[in-house]
Parts: C-alpha cells; sequence; structure tokens
C-alpha cells in the first residue's frame, strides 16, 4: 500500500465517527449530537475562544488535538460524562482504539497523531488543558439552549455540574465559565427549589 | 452584550450548519452527510494530507478556512456541484448569509473570518486552491465508497467529473487525483460500458 492510500484509508475509516452519538443533542434539540459534528463544533469553539485561554496556548496545536481527539470512540463509543464506567477498562479499550485507527497511518503521521491525543488526554499541558476546558463546555451550551437538554435524564446536581465540569474549564479557561456560571445557576435553581 | 456573550451567541447559530444536508452520503451510505460533519471531515483531510499540496501552503491556515467555509450554509443551504444552480443569485444569497452570521461576532472576528471565507470563495491564494481541493475531493471518495453514491442520480459522466472535480483537485493536490483516478475510471467504465 503506497503512502497516500494508507492515508485514504484512514480518512475513510475516520467517516465512522459520525455514526458515534452522544448523549447531548443539537442546540435545537432536534436529533442527538455525533462525535464527527461535535469535533468541528469544538474546533471552531477554539478557534472563536482562543484569546480566553488562561495561560499562553498554541490555538493551532490545540485544533489539530480537537480535530483527532474523539477518534478512538469509532471503536470505544462516547461516554458521557455524567455517566457511570469502569475507567480502567474503558482506558484500555481507547488505548487499543488509538493504536488501531492512528496505526492506520505512515508510521511518522500515526506516531504525530498519537501522540498528541496522548497529550490531549494526560491534560498537562497549556494546549490540552485549553482543548479539554472546550469539550467540557461545549455540551453545556447545548443543555442551556435545550432546556436543560440531558440534565434531568442523569439527574445531574449543581454541585456535580461545577465538580465534574466547571472545574474543568476553569483549569483552561475561566472567563467562559464566569459568562455562563448565571445561565446554570438560573436553571439549577429553577429545577430543584427543594434544593435551596 | 459583551464580547464573550457575543462570541457564544455566534457558537450557538454554528450549530444549525449541524443541520445542513447535502448531496453526499456517508462513506457506508447509511444517510446524507451534513455539512457540520463535512466539515470536521476535510479540515482532518487537510491535516492529513498537506504533504500533497503542489505549492508551499500554511496548514492552519487552511484548517481554519475549512472549519468556516460552509457556515454561509445554514442560511444558503448546500449546492450540490452536479446540480444546477443560479450562480449569481446562490452568490448573492450566500454573501448575505457571510454578512448575518459572520456579523454576529466581535467587529475584529467578523472582519478576520469574513476575509478568510472571501479568501476560500475566491480561490486564487495556495491555502484556498489547496482547501477547495480537499473540499472537492472528499465526496469523491464517498461516493467510490458507495458504489458510485450520488454520481447515477445526477446523471454524472467521466468528463464531467473531471472538468467540474478533477480539474479543481488537480489544481491544489494532484497526488490525490492521481491517487484515486484508476478506482474513478473503473468505476465509470463498469458503469456505462456504451460509452467506450
Amino acid at each position: 500500500m503506497t503512502r497516500i492510500d494508507a492515508q485514504l484509508a484512514f480518512l475513510t475509516e475516520a467517516c465512522k465517527l459520525k455514526s458515534t452519538l452522544r448523549a447531548t443533542t443539537l442546540c435545537d434539540g432536534s436529533r442527538r449530537e455525533n462525535s464527527g459534528e461535535h469535533s468541528w463544533h469544538i474546533a471552531l469553539y477554539a478557534m472563536v475562544m482562543a484569546e480566553h485561554a488562561n495561560r499562553p496556548i498554541n490555538i493551532d496545536r490545540v485544533i489539530k488535538m480537537l480535530l483527532i481527539h474523539d477518534l478512538v470512540e469509532i471503536d470505544a463509543g462516547d461516554n458521557p460524562i455524567h455517566g457511570n464506567h469502569d475507567t480502567d477498562a474503558m482506558r484500555a479499550v481507547e488505548l487499543a482504539a488509538a493504536r488501531r485507527i492512528f496505526g492506520m497511518l505512515p508510521d511518522d503521521q500515526a506516531r504525530d497523531f498519537h501522540a498528541l491525543w496522548d497529550e490531549f488526554e494526560a491534560a498537562e499541558s497549556d494546549d490540552a488543558i485549553f482543548a479539554k476546558s472546550l469539550d467540557r463546555v461545549q455540551p453545556v451550551v447545548a443543555n442551556l439552549e435545550t432546556g436543560g437538554g440531558t440534565w434531568p435524564q442523569y439527574n445531574v446536581t449543581a454541585d456535580q455540574l461545577q465538580t465534574r465540569v466547571g472545574v474543568k474549564v476553569e483549569r483552561g479557561a475561566p472567563a467562559i465559565w464566569d459568562a455562563l456560571k448565571a445561565r446554570i445557576d438560573a436553571w439549577f435553581s429553577n429545577a430543584s427549589p427543594s434544593s435551596e
């Protein structure tokens, strides 16, 4: 197989990400979002929101990271943040998926893509921390647009949202979380008057 | 409205691109592709295929161009390359859409995004020519994966494919067209034995 044939085979395999469904819906609630269109949307988030990163980032690396961050879901599926998972088992499945899927590329690209995915997953570099912030915040916006979206279904509380999502968004893009906080607080105080 | 609120409103508006359907299907033929997931897919094409540009390009600009290239379709819809359109009328609708949609952003970003979209549409810079090559070639791969895909429906001939698509792909990425040529020729010679 030539180099370009391997690249085309990888890109055709990548098409399957459009059939991986996420918990979150589109902003109009019409259907569940897939991981391909989600990847586009958060790459666009990065392009627009770069100035709100709280540390210096390389926005071009962030965008590339976001374009490939969910490819492992072709094999591993999406694991909603508010669901229950065996984290170690999920990690093993995703790692095997990364080896298989990135392994379809020519060796040099396979290594580069896998390393970029590892960096995203580790969430330690400034680029990865900002990328993770965007990955976490986009479903929140979709939920706010759709009357709470998946929050009631997963019985999410305001505290859980802060712990599971808010803390991670604040690590890389606190200004975005601040901008959403009033809308989030309003939704949860309307949804759960008994908790006041 | 604060700067960040305007950016969030733009990003929520952008979500509608996931509901714009294209003529082409997914690579498994299961359903029509939408313009959001298409935008992700060709940004990934750019990331993988950058080395096949026939002139020096800035791949980071190409990726950004591809992320925003179809946003006007939120208002204007998708216009299949093999369909019949009033080109001038379509251009006017798309221009109004660009003003409205990019105009939701803060002024500096609105200008930058609109300029990047103009550059893509003009298809004169090396970055835009390469971006257009990828935009044209991805549906060809999907059609080849699905037994001709939309070609029979639009009665596309081998000559039309070469004129409408091949020439444009060859302008920016001749190596990719070369790699597909044998598969394309095989499909058309099987589909139209009477034309031989």
